[in-house]
């Protein structure tokens, strides 16, 4: 509420922010309303992240997907509340333009508390939300085990680069770089190590022994009801990021809604038009889901900075981008089971861009220090910085991801192992039976051909995953392990999960059964020998 | 934040709406903070709405109805940036009692930026749910394509309405209307648009071939959580519908509340009650789903200018309508699958009823203009231009849907194919499988059978769907068609979808299998010839 | 928004807050803005606890949970609001330290009506949450007839001890007891009910005839989605606890965040390591669920008084002590479906005493009136009292809840029937046929074992269920009755579901099928004899 009508814009001088700037943290109880507010249902954004995963996945790893969301929260937590914030946000003594130093642990004296706690809770929202980005490129295939330890460190790739843009001492700050609510210091820090990670694990047993077609979802409902969530949640993700909503910061907070809705309607509409054209009028749900996902991290860079209809423009190059890079990922055989790398990295990195691109100048709260996009007279200055940030956070998230995703594949490990990657994650690391039929199936499977496994390791097999040239001494003990497998088909199980275990089982074992009826009679029993 | 005591319910004049009146827009960041949050959890009533839908009808149209909701939001958001806005509140040269002119292609300089966007942000939520509730009554048949121009064009039949109630010179509003949250512009509009299209479309295949028992929901705990999602979302749709929280706003904020809380309760045991009563002590959900929706939508009229006790009452008599219209639109074989007529429509109605009848005045806000309901003492004068707004909305909606719906019916077309129906609009539409073998199923009769239909044009037979006067030639064609037909029982499918899909097309054929054993063995194979 | 920095923290002592005491209830907007907005938040809670609870128990009573959140809201409601509030806050003549009187059939002239009606739905989103916590406990075998009555009742329960806590003249208040956001009022008493409840009910048929293994999750995903509504849901319940954001509740309020943040850290982190250790390597989601709810129980009562470091001993102790009271309760035979008794009566008592041990007084506030727990030299005077609230609420919780139950069971019955239990819920209450096959099963079991029935009353049938003494000439009825019994198995079910059903049944029954192979095939038929 206003004093009166001719303060209603400027701040009392004597209050600021003590975190990082003048212009980030809450000064009053109105901005911490709407941060902690906002804050709340951003975190919402991870039921959304779980049930979309979920649904693009098959569903013999669907609960294991979730608990990923649930580690991503508890584990990513712990870490950035003990080191993540204080090397983001910490201004002590030897706070500097690579990091902060500081509030690690985070507590707050009382005449802190407002502003620090209400940071850190904001701040949090997004660290979980940039660590979740990883676990759906890394579905289906990764130990819970690994990926608890991974979690915990993912926060370090975080919190550096959300230092360079948003502490007041942050180098790509000092250069004037431009990032909103996180195109860069969320998406692409998360799409980045999505793309590594997947890179190291490889791809999913059989992805591609039927080319590249991704396989149907798991579950479209889920998946288009957690795409739900996020767009939603992403309205308060990309206002909130006013961090505040006194002075002039509502004015923007209130664009951003306008900008974010209009950049999603543009990838909406991109994403539906390209779905009716490649598939003669059919409405692919992933290209759907892809192209308004990949057109909301578009514009999460310049949400406050650009126009309504220069959103339209940016979402719909943001929607057509994720659905051309999910595809030229297949191409390259790089299996990302939700798109992650693609919606969130090469959305990200187009984010930044078009910061550079389309950004006016506001003297709200001057975001963007003064300086415009090349479209409206700035010149190149801003779009060489935002290039910069988009080089230099992608070498950061790619190198840290790396290590630590290395470090992690040589000591415990980082793939399921092949039985544990056939039988779904749900049944090997949460006893939880989907379909009994499949899961006995493979049980049987297992047991009955462990002798012969005995001599072939099971690195040499899972290594081989995804690859053609299976040596011929491996051929031939599959051959003689599968002499006694009988698969039970029909069941009382989702018929695409049994196809897919099924194919991915006898694509694997390169072995052929004799009567392959696929749409054979529930109940029959055809013996593979 | 109050100044001093004494001005704590009165806003400097100075400040004021620069949209429609004084009394709508934000003024402050303490509006825009209510405004904008409110806006974000109306955003997830489209989820609600989604999830409500996908619960209701048969799983093999559960994607398709989830993508009309996308498209919802895509299509109708697109127009209503575009055109809506700024027909329903543009303040322009010649905007005038019916209709507002300016704003269009929204947009906004610095100093109108916080009220235009905020306000825009918070009329959009309302547009697109008003576009969805149509969605509903068109599930199960409505070509994609065309729902997706419908949606765009939907925009057109809101947003006038729309003016004449809340802009400052709507002529409705001029009259004295009182329409707190948009009983009439939201749901009466929608409702009417749902029951002209399902006229236009016709029943669904087979729907009243048994009676006029409904079919069992698809999936009751989806629309469980989607009737939960819509009521908590409607809480901020009405409470935000003060239009800001400063000066006397958040106590009626506060009392809409309470009120929307008390309407449901009341819709919610009447809709048990009935339930109870005519099915001797069983709980059907769709009476209890659209007991509870009837009654929010009753109360959204009147929720800031009601006692909580008539609230009761006015909730108790909308639940009790919401079911009885269903009723009536069944038996007189209006196919409406989610009874969004009843629920939106026939509520509506009550709903603007409602306030004609137990409105009191207030001095916080003057809503009502100074006047009252026929219950206290304001005689018949508000209840009389409470029933001229339900005539001219009602007209105009089904005189603007018709048009639209019947421009579509003869250019693109309204109505899937018969094969794309009983296949599922998620198959022919989305090229998703639910179940394999009922999909295949039908794709053999389709396949084998297309010899025999060329003789029968697709539209014969579709113009006959839920008709019984059947000509003899086409049962003869069926007959001879279905002579190669095997239908498989019995697989990895939900069983009453299967058994809704087997009873449609053996309806439709008006053939009858030798062996009809309904609790028959999975995998078992009866022939039909 | 302050009016000047000196003042920012001090509100003007003419506004006072007319409910309770001069600390409790809104004061200016932004006040109300925040309760409101929070209110609207934790109603989300309900979908919550629905999901969840659908998600734990078999998947034929799913619909039936649903139906009983649903019942909480609508006549718990109405409840609250006819007397609950009034019990609860009333502040008239007769307001006394063990109930308040007043405020009945909540109503409030213009002048009261922002504090009051703000208050008022604050309280009631709270008031049907623990309402809700008592429906998992009773899931599986409970009437709805009869549930429907306790939920109005069941506000007797909950109204009490909020009085004694949060109004001014409470006497567990003016003693000094601290309880933030309800783990007494709410949760304990919650809690308490539900393992009253249980204990009446008897467990559900054949629960422990397998030995007290609990059953495999209905739905795990439901379950975790449900989860992660209620955690982001605890936020806006924790937070909003703070009744305000003005003065220094801003601050309290950003610290009951991160500290509720960290709780759950806490607790999920000791979840997954006891699962990790106890099932060598595999994550159990019912242990990751229990833990993480039990953790967020734990802290809900120091949420805004114990550092964020203490958060996360309080949460890990909060989440092992759910884990092992589920534990405990299975090795008594007490079956709570979904683990209310523990998650939130066991872990609620830890709430209140972790109080007493880690609370700091706060001079923002004054929230702990000036007290300080064990451990930061307070002394034992506070632990002491939160000692006797667990006593005395939980005294009046089972003692209340003992009468209306038992009033209720020997009125219209809690349990539902033997072949009702047996067929589910959903089927014998809300006519939902989830997998034909199975209800065809149980529908043939029930009408040709009709007549042998007759001799056996069906109270002693059930009367005997979780029993192993199950006497002679019972068990000849049994096998006479079954003697016709053809359970066809296999068919287009859950799998588990069918399992647990046929489980249930042959336990129950005690007879052995013939033929017992468990990993049959799909579309054999066994007899029984």
């Amino acid at each position: 509420m206003v004093t009166s009508a001719n303060n209603s814009n400027s701040l009392p001088q004597t209050v600021y922010s003590m975190i990082g700037s003048n212009s980030v943290g809450p000064i009053t109880w109105d901005d911490a309303t709407w941060i902690l507010t906002s804050s709340f249902i951003i975190f919402t954004m991870q039921s959304g992240f779980g049930l979309l995963e979920a649904g693009y996945i098959s569903s013999k790893n669907e609960v294991n997907i979730m608990v990923k969301n649930v580690v991503d929260v508890v584990f990513g937590g712990l870490s950035y509340w003990m080191f993540g914030f204080g090397l983001s946000f910490g201004d002590g003594e030897y706070s500097n333009p690579f990091c902060g130093i500081g509030y690690f642990f985070v507590d707050a004296p009382e005449e802190m508390m407002g502003i620090l706690f209400s940071t850190f809770v904001f701040q949090m929202s997004f660290a979980t939300t940039a660590t979740t980005i990883v676990s759906g490129a890394m579905a289906e295939r990764t130990k819970l085990s690994a990926y608890i330890i991974f979690s915990f460190f993912n926060t370090l790739i975080y919190c550096i680069p959300s230092h360079w843009e948003w502490a007041s001492n942050g180098f790509l700050r000092t250069l004037g770089m431009v990032d909103v609510a996180g195109a860069g210091a969320v998406h692409l820090v998360g799409g980045v190590s999505a793309l590594v990670a997947t890179l190291i694990l490889k791809p999913r047993l059989g992805r591609y022994d039927n080319g590249i077609k991704p396989p149907p979802l798991g579950n479209p409902v889920s998946a288009l009801i957690g795409m739900f969530m996020l767009w939603w949640g992403w309205l308060a993700f990309n206002c909130g990021s006013t961090f505040g909503i006194s002075g002039g910061k509502w004015k923007l907070a209130a664009k951003s809604a306008v900008v974010t809705l209009n950049g999603s309607i543009g990838g909406g509409a991109m994403g539906i038009l390209i779905s009716c054209i490649r598939f003669k009028g059919k409405y692919d749900i992933s290209y759907i889901v892809n192209a308004v996902l990949g057109s909301l991290v578009s514009i999460t860079g310049a949400c406050a900075v650009i126009h309504p209809w220069e959103a339209l423009i940016v979402g719909a190059i943001g929607g057509a981008l994720a659905i051309l890079s999910c595809h030229i990922l297949d191409r390259l055989r790089i299996d990302d089971p939700v798109g992650a790398s693609s919606v969130h990295g090469a959305c990200g990195v187009w984010g930044l861009l078009a910061v550079g691109l389309f950004a006016s100048k506001d003297s709200l709260e001057n975001t963007t220090m003064g300086r415009s996009g090349v479209f409206h007279g700035g010149g190149f200055y801003l779009l060489g910085i935002q290039l910069l940030a988009v080089v230099v956070i992608t070498v950061w998230s790619s190198v840290l991801s790396l290590v630590i995703l290395l470090i992690l594949k040589f000591t415990v490990g980082l793939r399921l192992s092949v039985e544990n990657e056939l039988m779904g994650a749900d049944y090997s690391e949460h006893m939880i039976g989907h379909d009994t039929m499949v899961t006995q199936m493979l049980k049987d499977y297992v047991n009955e051909s462990r002798e012969t496994r005995r001599e072939t390791p099971l690195s040499v097999i899972s290594g081989k995953a995804g690859e053609d040239n299976t040596k011929n001494n491996e051929k031939n003990n599959m051959k003689e392990r599968n002499s006694r497998v009988t698969i039970r088909r029909g069941s009382c199980i989702s018929r695409l999960s049994y196809q897919i275990s099924r194919n991915l089982l006898l694509k694997h074992e390169k072995v052929t059964p004799i009567n392959n009826n696929e749409g054979g009679i529930p109940g029959q029993t055809d013996e593979i020998n």
